[in-house]
């Protein structure tokens, strides 16, 4: 029942390109530990592509993209501030506060997943700066958010704003990062260092790698201790090849956006056919590849039982004002690279059905 | 000038059946984070391959296998007794450490590699047993090892008396397990629990695959952390068939332990041919995939200039006795199995044709 | 000014008993790092006043106490459920993360400082039990609380109770224990063990000692690790008199527990004063040794002028309807065993008479 | 039987001046954690004392000051070069790895607890340098070491300058600083960073304290951390007084260096009454504070029952060509502020006594 699996965008394997160009890199001699070509010409390629210098470390899980990133950016005593729903918070199994030696994640609230300027300075400027009490180092953001969200550019230049003035670093976690790149419709400067970011988790695997992230390190500071703290932790792959050639593969001819487009246009899609049904609400917009629905308790039993595939959700970020009803359920329904509209219709036209039974 | 290339068995890429597996496995949706049926599948085989019932983990890198073995064999303050020279000791920048929280690797010396029992036993009894003194908690041994020796059946029953002996847990680093194995010609069980061993990381990038480790755990009071370790650490997939299915491909029909043979092959004529050059012999006995040899130092520089590559290599664990002179050089010379036997002789042809103009 | 010093309990040394105790212990030879007798008499005591067989380990701060406390009921990616303004959360600079490799602190909300077994209970079962997230492991309250406040014995068993039936530990951060434990009237057996306490950090420092604290240990599945710990966190004094000399004196003669009686009755006494001024309101009752009130700004800051020393506070604990206003601010007096009558008085008539000014 | 207590410079209390500096200091209100009077003072006084400034952290035990010192010197992936059998390798159960957050002290060997320049070079070119390899980022000696012997001033200047040209910090752990200074009769300044030592444990607890220590820092670049390390080790005493205030007692009038003056000199009466006995000889000279002798194992025995206390001790150490016989034993025994002369010489008239009745 593949057809009806919106439960995320990792159940695919990879797109054809990037497993056709793992496949080609897999012949031949070649230096161990990323000293070879392949990388070498990737990060050429991403100095281009982000139009600047940078440092670039592939990894193969978004957690250790993450986890690594954060650690190179906080002491062991140090507080990041980030939503307190994020997915550094809640889905790494304490990934970031193992590679920062017992750093601390600050969720702050906010609607969708996204944390807002002001309430960041607040957060920080309330803190007490004596020895007792953790100093705020970091601020880390989704893009997209967990509720699949995007934060538009000034948002980002807001935060970067409050970060920069009380000398914190600013981390973005890009899981998604080409699903909102391509909703914003600017280019991957814009939406990164040209707004203050210091260093991006560059996701790969969720838009058609099979395990493919990279930590991107705009600001020279971060560089010193990535290298020995990937090694450390295991994530040196002697044969770098498959991080670097699933890259190359999914960056030639503008693939990764391409599988961004498709997949945000198949939640758009998706989230008009769920918005059109009775007793079916957006739990937020959709604005990259994830939709958030709040249905009715009945039509969910019976996709379900339809062969239906995806997750409930929390609704701690809703907006105030909204709840999900005692016989309603809050949901999330991803589309990826992968994802056909005849898939999407399938399952619209399931609720469609199921929708009517309810009524 | 692959054709001279004997730095590493990790310079090469995937096996065809490897490589092959993997793209096969790669079409249609799968249960994410090892929840898929090719993992399940997987465990099975390993446990039919070792004829017990055990508990697999896979990672993609030996360094992430033997630090999250080690992890879950010693508490931050333990100790583990291991050769000096050995990997984890020197190779995996303090990886050890680091998912220990601080434990502390002993390393005890031993010609070839190898520790031997009654060795290991004098260093655990010498320990003052006091809280100001960490404990030790584990045995660690490499098969192969690093001067790419392989210990007898009996040496590992050996040592597991010694360490069940006084309550330390049994660790083998198997990064060349296959090899080992077919030089011994017994069955993965003898070599591993039934000698005592109770956690094995079981590799598989230097044999044919691309980025695909097991951690394979006989000893039930072991298995308990692992999942959460390898998930705080970054190490579980999102898309677990990338390891599983390598897996597969490396495992059917024997086809890891015919990559292990040729490579075991490749190695002894190797080492043949470079002992019958006058001035040459070996640091080691060849055993596994790896010739460990003594050159005089002008043949070494103008091998190189001929375009091979090979690493030179410490002399710490010769034999008492042994040494190597001002004008040698102790080097290491490694096959796989994507070493041709037009290789090998190419390369000896070039050491013969220097080793005469050396003379 | 001391006089008017209510700045906290730790500005003060220690009471004449302990001191003595300290000074009379000094002389002679004695088996260092706590194998004198004195520590084992201590530990007799410790069993006796408990009522019950117990681990006692003794460390010279209230951070070491709770880290140790703490890193022995967490695992490194285990949660740990407290008050949002806990001590542990708030003013140990990330101790108890640092002391459990990587732990988390789950902060939850609560009036005056106090969790509530209900939402103990909400929090724990709404966690997703996935190996990518952090399982609860702990709960953690401090009694007496940062606002003061003194948990009722059925308010403790309701929260042992939550923390059973969910197999998580059960810690009680005592710093100040005492002051607790006289205004309850009750043993302390009944305010620990007795209603499902695990592990109690019991102060002395605040209290009348100069730097004593205990970990009591009434779990012994809690036992194991917290000799190797404390060595290893540099919390094992070699001359373990100091500490036990300082307990031996605090304990005797129900000294700790008149020290305490006066301490609250200074508090009682400066809470009523302070209650007795126009525009004075108490932020939360005042149950322990702490006195927290809302004062007109201008009160405020002419108090401060006349040399009264105390320290504003966090409004977040405040009951529902009740704030702060923008003339307001929310203050901290602290008393102990040196207050004296006649200070309380003093800075009472400071505040009558400065509250006449302020009119 | 204090008598004839050579077990360890821990086994007394504080000496008559310390003791009364801390009663003294123990009245009034003082600003907490280290915020009072008495700790500003002291700080100029070890600025005084030094002949230079420096950051001045104290803690309560000798391992808590290693710890910091070399953590602060310390990346979590570092080496730490310093002799096998020092006190941070065998005596503190892990406490610099676990500061550290898992850096590794590579013990070196060496006469007498000594570490050499040329050694130490050595060591450090043999490294490898390549990410899979920890970095050396520090040399730890101990002045006096743990066979009792004091470098020179030339020696220390010799392994500063090998550290410095590589980049090293260089880390003295002073546990007997005084024993050592005034063997040698220089300043502090001399043997320190004159000498080019960067971070010093100033140790007080062995030489007449109860528990102080200080961790004395030239280098500038590692003052930065210091104070969060102590706190989130919970190491900062909330009444500061009680370390500073010892430390008053301990520098006023020379006091410390009397009292090391006058344990070397019973240590040496020892060591010559002990080497003029038949079949003694000294395992090394005795250049501070303790004796280290080989016995005959009759002697050792009987001693022992005459109610001598001292500890047997490590061969390893030895001058080549020394060994301890089959029938002898190799010990320890120290002496302290607190040693009178009619006990050392109640020790030798046993050891004349026992040695007869051997012989």
């Amino acid at each position: 029942m593949n057809e009806l699996n919106f439960a995320s965008d990792n159940v695919m394997g990879a797109s054809a390109p990037v497993i056709e160009a793992l496949v080609a890199a897999n012949a031949g001699a070649l230096p161990a530990y990323g000293g070879d070509e392949i990388t070498a010409r990737l990060t050429k390629r991403f100095a281009a592509l982000f139009e600047c210098e940078l440092d670039v470390v592939l990894v193969a899980t978004g957690t250790a993209a993450n986890a690594l990133a954060l650690a190179t950016a906080l002491s062991p005593w140090g507080l990041c501030l980030c939503h307190s729903e994020s997915h550094v918070i809640d889905d790494e199994c304490g990934a970031p506060e193992f590679f920062s030696h017992g750093a601390k994640l600050v969720g702050l609230p906010g609607v969708g997943g996204k944390i807002e300027a002001p309430a960041v300075a607040a957060a920080v400027d309330r803190l007490p700066r004596h020895e007792k009490q953790m100093p705020a180092e970091c601020v880390s953001i989704s893009q997209a958010t967990e509720s699949g969200l995007v934060y538009r550019l000034d948002e980002i230049a807001g935060i970067s704003e409050v970060a920069r003035a009380r000398g914190l670093w600013f981390h973005m976690d890009g899981a998604r990062f080409a699903n909102a790149l391509v909703r914003l419709g600017c280019s991957p400067a814009e939406m990164t260092w040209r707004r203050g970011v210091d260093i991006l988790s560059f996701g790969g695997t969720k838009n058609g790698c099979l395990a493919a992230e990279a930590i991107l390190v705009f600001a020279p500071e971060l560089r010193k201790t990535l290298r020995q703290r990937r090694k450390r932790s295991g994530h040196t792959l002697s044969k770098g090849r498959l991080l670097s050639a699933q890259f190359e593969g999914y960056l030639e001819a503008d693939h990764w956006l391409a599988n961004a487009r498709h997949a945000n246009a198949m939640a758009d899609r998706l989230a008009r056919g769920l918005g059109a049904l009775p007793g079916v609400r957006p739990a937020w917009p959709t604005e990259a590849n994830e939709v958030f629905a709040i249905l009715p308790r009945a039509l969910d039993e019976r996709l379900r039982r339809a062969g239906a595939s995806y997750h409930p959700w929390s609704d701690l970020s809703l907006a105030a004002g909204e709840a999900v009803g005692p016989e309603e359920v809050l949901v999330r329904l991803v589309t990826s690279f992968a994802t056909e509209e005849t898939s999407v219709d399938a399952l619209l036209a399931a609720a469609r059905t199921e929708s009517g039974a309810t009524a």
